[in-house]
């Protein structure tokens, strides 16, 4: 047999697109886990330590954590499909392309959205927000997206939620996290969120395949006192709740079978990050460093970022423009020589003029891999032959 | 780097119940993949030899697979939003609790669901069926679970079909075989089908987390003439379809992160079932042999079988009544004391006057692993060790 510490993944090429990410060799081990019974006495205890240190992840005690089989995106269906009743008002904050596809999904179910969106490269702003709510319609939920995988744009979640809480406080406010739980700090009860979703392959650092959302209490006391039924089948809370309770209270319960070997990965990887050497702290400072240290590296490379301020900028990923006269085609398959794969543009009015990096996770945090120097002397060799080739 | 031969899964029970299944190492070691990009041109032939590789499973030449991250349940949701628009009349043929459960969603999505009920231990008679469809009511949907795993019963898709065909050739038929892809020969186009929905973990024998649905190019047809857009997003097909086709075509398209790690695990199972040392007819009739193996063992220990009639009976799993005077505390934690995991029941009417074995996957098809004896010589020691201290 394959011991834990024996386990050693295969030599890749280094993946550092903005999710999914690099997996720690103890992650990828677990995902390999014997196949279980997902109402065994050894596999309960897995699934309910995963639903409190999804809790610990997110600094909240109270709120109601739903781990799913499904993608990132299932979190925007269990959201309208438990949390909007029809013709209800939705409000969408723009800052790229994930604020369209989520109103998509809240129309898909009968909300009516309004969308306020920001200029490319910026976060909406509070004025603008503050004058929307103001302005007398009632939102049942305003959606943020933290940060905006197609432009790395980090939005403030904290003062977003003040803003709500001042001027209309029953609107819940839900935080699209799936580029940013475990990268950016987000301080669930201290902010007062309703909703964060998530991905398990980003900031998380397991692979894809678990749609992470948790809930605060006012937002499950507002899906339990819907006048409908919720508008999903699979994605209904109706279902799940029972589910997630029976688990973290140290029983199983059936709705559908879980992804029994991916919620040993997540466990392995909430281990490393709520349990590891670094405090979570630490690993928000890591973050940010490593993010500091890409941008800097860029700007003196000559590389225009995406987003326009600094403040708004994420700490898990850099956008960046090509520079003046190259291409994707001169810059990515040099990345990819060098074996460094990043991720190519998403935002469909400039996608094919900027790129995008991601720093999360085992990258970030584990210091001895060197990936983001890695990164660093990547982007500079492909650059200069880039821009010596072009000349 | 641990290597493909190398990796050898953990010592542990031998879980031999209805789904999750044994894993073979290979498919367990593809789980633990290193992370990749889900746009790599490594990774898109995977993607696209799984889409082909499921069309072999089910001998159909032209089906359309979808492969979404997401239980076998999220299969209903596809069928329920995708394929019935509101009020249309669906009809639900009933042989254990996933029909209920069927039902339960197609309402969600706004079907008029009719039920045809059989008794428990039977399919619903092909009689019912053909009086049902000629009452005049037009339904848009029949649904038929193939093995319904509360009962173990299995329903005659073929003779069904037929049914169907001849008395209402436009009726869309949907097969639930989540636990018999694999395990049951299913022949797509001989029997013209035109939904066949499944899930990783069974006769397919890869970790759970893969929503495995096959639709015909008349059910295709049928969803793209709809006259309102499909009721869910994540399970939307308008959404799915452009990906499946993107992937198969060996180009890669983004909706929703596919499960990277659980299509590798996919890709190495399906090599085992279609270009493995047995062919799939092999492979079907050792299925039928360890389930006679079981069933004949069970008979001799005096156990009553749930199907009450052996053409009724799957051939991937065995549901037993306890024996008189014996309850699931007798037998169960006897069979987990000799390392065998089997499942209770599940059926609520009946639930705590039955247990469910599986045998599918690896556990029949490779005869080296001895794990049919294993449960047979298990079940006589756990019994006459029950009989023994009840006596």
């Amino acid at each position: 047999m394959t011991t834990k510490d024996e386990f050693k993944q295969a030599p890749h090429k280094l993946l550092v697109i903005p999710g999914p990410i690099e997996v720690a060799d103890e992650v990828l081990f677990a995902n390999a886990h014997p196949s279980m019974s997902h109402v065994s006495p050894d596999f309960i205890p897995v699934f309910g330590d995963c639903v409190r240190m999804t809790r610990e992840v997110l600094y909240t005690k109270t709120a109601q954590p739903f781990l799913i089989s499904g993608s990132g995106t299932l979190g925007w269906d269990q959201v309208a499909a438990n949390l909007v009743e029809q013709g209800e008002n939705a409000l969408v904050l723009h800052s790229g392309y994930f604020g369209d596809s989520f109103q998509d999904c809240l129309e898909t179910y009968g909300a009516k959205v309004t969308q306020l969106k920001a200029p490319i490269g910026r976060a909406v702003a509070l004025s603008e927000l503050e004058k929307e709510l103001k302005s007398g319609k009632k939102y049942k939920i305003v959606t943020v997206t933290h940060v905006d995988t197609s432009t790395g744009v980090l939005s403030n979640a904290k003062e977003i939620t003040a803003v709500v809480r001042r001027i209309s406080p029953e609107t819940l406010v839900v935080v699209d996290a799936v580029c940013s739980v475990a990268s950016e700090e987000i301080l669930f009860d201290d902010w007062d969120l309703d909703v964060v979703l998530s991905a398990s392959q980003k900031g998380l650092g397991t692979p894809p395949g678990l749609s992470i959302l948790v809930a605060s209490q006012r937002a499950i006391d507002v899906f339990k006192s819907r006048k409908s039924p919720p508008s999903s089948y699979y994605a209904s809370w109706k279902k799940w709740l029972p589910i997630m309770n029976a688990y973290e209270a140290g029983t199983a319960a059936y709705f559908a079978t879980p992804p029994v070997n991916l919620i040993y990965a997540y466990h392995a990887a909430l281990k490393l990050i709520v349990r590891g050497e670094k405090t979570l702290e630490e690993r928000f400072k890591l973050h940010k460093e490593a993010s500091r240290q890409v941008k800097e590296a860029a700007k003196r490379l000559g590389l225009k970022q995406l987003p326009e301020t600094d403040d708004e900028a994420a700490n898990g990923m850099t956008a960046l423009y090509f520079p003046e006269g190259l291409t994707a085609g001169d810059i990515l398959p040099r990345l990819g020589k060098r074996d460094v794969v990043v991720a190519g543009g998403l935002h469909a009015a400039i996608k094919d003029k900027y790129f995008r990096i991601g720093h999360m996770g085992v990258s970030v945090v584990d210091g001895q891999r060197g990936d983001v120097n890695t990164i660093v002397r990547a982007l500079e060799e492909a650059l200069k032959e880039a821009r010596t080739k072009s000349a």
